[in-house]
């Protein structure tokens, strides 16, 4: 028996990405939550990572199964020409709903029972089992025991949100996972329980660590919020398929919609010559189809390059702006407190809206048929915040550069549409207050609070001399109008030069980061000689 | 007789500023549009200017009054020791309110009437008299003649404002002066007419052209904004106690207020001994005073030595940044959409005010015994946005870093009082709408509006390398907080090495700039020989 080969220092990402693929997601409120299924990685220990942030908290967990999922990212991202509403396809695959709660089911499989459970090598017979380096042997063993635990490569990270002043919500549906892996794995909860570590980050991980560790009876470790970003961005980029930008037509075609224009077609053709005699003039001539055409669809990374130097912006209630070197070095060089938590905040209060898009995270924890109902319910609530900015016109509130000119400001590379004053409109001498719309009101606040970041975010490029921005964090959420302003912004900036980056699983980055940080086998594996 | 000494050209500034003195404010409410008097200045051609904005238009004008005022800038500014909660004194000269509506008019001169009108040395017999070059002599002569204009040096500048969406006022207002300077001066009002130029800048300066030069029968032009804006920053700094600053003691007592901690005062001061007798314990040690005294008051620049290079961050209904090289010339280099009228419209609809602290510009269309009416109306819309944000707390909606990290970040230098995300705490999941105080709102969007505006200005200082940053427009009034948070950020960005400095003609930057654009001799002069 060979010894276990030594693992390389935390540092070093060391989970087997090759042949990753990202699922499809089971509905387009859990776009940006979608599992990702990494066919050649095997956990030594669980490690759930939970990442606390000020309204948030992100799970991060793997759980093992051994086929690939029938729903590879192909279909899952439609190519570069899928439609720009929403990054998410119609639903062409859905997991077979056990009712367990989220646990990733592939169909057919004749040990699918022991599927998507937390299954880590340590609870191969026990710890000694490691230690006497039968680590590669017990990936042979098939035992007919329903009670053994079967190790195979490969199996899916799962991704979970629960609201942080609901982080109870959290701490059982952590405690549900661990018991109902111990169920599946045939093994005692307390030896489940040491398989497992909790590896929390966040400010979260501070104000929570008790309530995690008394409640879950599992090590809790806490992890630096910016050292898990980092490890975050850099794991979560080598995804195939997880990096995405809008081309320059699609921002254009999405920040400042018109309406085609078809060439002119002459009254001639939409009614009979007075004496009926088909003369009809020659239809007007089409463009010849370029040999560079516009691109309307969300480009995504398929062969991730490094993507070092770089610079992060993660959006959550605030905003973070982080440098990172080329050799993941990194520093929090900026920030702004006009974040999500402002959007969402002045939203409540100026709309009728009650919720952002729909939360649907706490639906995993309910089973049975009212889950059916459950997404519908959430699909209602998506009309809501983002759904209104959709509608909106933001020049009902905010005042632009022709109202104040008449016209463009020509002199200063001002056009007329550009939004001078955001919320200008509003006051009115004398106290009328006037009727606004909740959409109206929706879209001058996205673009504020968008352009406001991305302006913040360029100056710090360029100051760092960095030509690729991340947009990270939980604000995103894959909307088109977010997006595409952010993108914009850093291209009027940057006169094109630099890029805004985005990632599917934006919101994740801190719990991912926490997640790998710590994969190295026990001390007893490194100890062992044989 | 000499000939006129030919004058520069028009870039340089030659309106003789020396022993210029800024006026008493007449009222809290127009601290920041007190009369500037020249005593060595006479105007040959009377400019009006006026900087007509996104909400307001600003007016400037010089009026001749012979006698020095009797309220010299000693009193306005009260030395560097001022109170802090407003940059005004109280009112300790007060003009005699004729009821002429703004006019300046020193009590017991003999030839009162004449003074405080447009005067502009073509007046003096007309064209000819100049073309003679009769210039120095009619600065010599007084006639008993009622009808014979009198010049001599010394006037004060004018300043005014009034709601663009209301420039009708405005209109109204400059043909009552040129009606009224008419009466004073004895002349036909299509003579005094000739002798006036309006000087229109700002984006309304286009919009309302037809408008000014139709209703006023005078001459209009033109000027660029930015341009305005830098002549008149560059003119306006060379007024002693102009421009002022806030120290860091009194940065800190402003935006963090701590109660005055006096040395503990044992409990035995409070209580006679249980015996009676008078054993009281030593008085606690008293500090030594240092030799570098905080500076707890405003500190005005008395001489003003040149500013440029500098950075000017013009904040109106939005914000223009632009970068002054040390010969003038200047760029237009950034921006935000988040200025003054975003404040003011957030505030509009999310608190019961309806006015930012009290507009009374129009105050001075109106004559007699109503006058002191609308003074105590006014006074009672100062308790409105600027008040309410006084009296706020806005960690009750703000998300400070404390509240997510139970403490300070310190590894990031981020103490648990900053603020993490504004309005934060306001989002509720659930729709569940929270009651928020209007003074709490205030005082976060306040902050926050502030803070960014310094961020990005910081941002472009380093840039471009500038240490003096002026902020201007007409959004920052001497309000303490607002000052104190834009020189806060500004000390903290920069680390100390920065200066935010302000105006107290902050919103008449482009007014002044456009009154003194073009102060030169009218072509007959300057062909005369004699």
């Amino acid at each position: 028996m060979s010894a276990t080969p030594s693992l390389p220092a935390a540092k070093v990402i060391h989970v087997d990405t090759r042949g990753a693929i990202i699922l499809s997601e089971e509905s387009p409120e859990t776009r940006d939550s979608r599992g990702i299924y990494l066919p050649n990685y095997i956990e030594p220990v669980s490690h759930i990572a939970v990442d606390v942030g000020g309204s948030l908290a992100k799970v991060v967990y793997f759980t093992r199964s051994p086929d690939p999922p029938s729903s590879p990212s192909v279909i899952a991202t439609q190519g570069s020409n899928g439609s720009t509403s929403s990054l998410s396809p119609p639903r062409s695959h859905s997991p077979s709903d056990d009712g367990t709660g989220g646990v990733f089911t592939p169909s057919g499989h004749p040990t699918s029972k022991q599927s998507g459970a937390l299954t880590p090598l340590v609870l191969e017979g026990g710890p000694s089992a490691l230690a006497n380096g039968l680590l590669h042997d017990s990936l042979m063993r098939r035992t007919a025991a329903a009670a053994a635990v079967q190790h195979f490569p490969g199996g899916s990270l799962n991704f979970e949100r629960f609201e942080t002043d609901d982080i109870h919500a959290c701490v059982a549906f952590i405690q549900a996972l661990i018991e109902r892996s111990a169920q599946v794995n045939g093994v005692p909860l307390d030896e489940m329980r040491r398989g497992v570590k909790i590896m929390a980050t966040g400010g979260g991980a501070h104000r929570f660590y008790e309530l995690f560790s008394g409640a879950l009876h599992v090590d809790v470790r806490r992890e630096d919020e910016m050292e898990c970003l980092i490890e975050g961005l850099k794991f979560i980029t080598l995804i195939p398929d997880e990096v995405y930008f809008f081309s320059d037509e699609l921002i254009q075609s999405v920040s400042h919609p018109t309406p085609s224009i078809p060439p002119a077609v002459p009254a001639a053709w939409t009614k009979p010559a007075p004496d009926g005699a088909a003369h009809l003039p020659l239809p007007p001539l089409l463009e010849r189809p370029s040999p560079d055409p516009p691109k309307y669809g969300v480009t995504f990374e398929s062969n991730p390059t490094p993507q070092l130097p770089c610079l992060l912006v993660n959006i959550g209630s605030g905003v973070s702006i982080i440098k990172v070197d080329e050799d993941g070095a990194f520093e929090r060089v900026s920030g702004t407190s006009l974040g999500g938590g402002t959007l969402w905040g002045l939203l409540s209060l100026l709309t009728p809206a009650t919720t952002f898009d729909g939360e649907c995270a706490w639906v995993y924890l309910h089973t049975g048929r009212p889950l059916t109902w459950y997404f519908l319910r959430v699909r209602v609530w998506r009309t809501e915040m983002l759904a209104f900015s959709e509608c909106g016109d933001n020049s009902t509130v905010d005042m632009l550069v022709g109202d104040i000119y008449g016209q463009d400001y020509s002199k200063l590379g001002l056009k007329s549409t550009m939004i001078a004053s955001t919320f200008g409109k509003v006051f009115k001498k004398g106290g009328e207050k006037g009727k606004f719309s909740a959409e109206d009101i929706s879209k001058s606040l996205l673009y504020a609070m968008s352009n406001n970041i991305g302006q913040i975010a360029y100056m710090n490029a360029e100051k760092y001399n960095l030509d690729r921005i991340y947009f990270g964090g939980c604000f995103i959420r894959g909307h088109a109008a977010t997006i595409a302003t952010l993108s914009y912004a850093i291209r009027f900036w940057s006169k094109g030069t630099k890029r805004a980056l985005f990632l599917r699983h934006e919101g994740f980055l801190g719990a991912i980061g926490a997640w790998i940080r710590n994969i190295e086998p026990s001390p007893d594996v490194l100890d062992a000689d044989s």
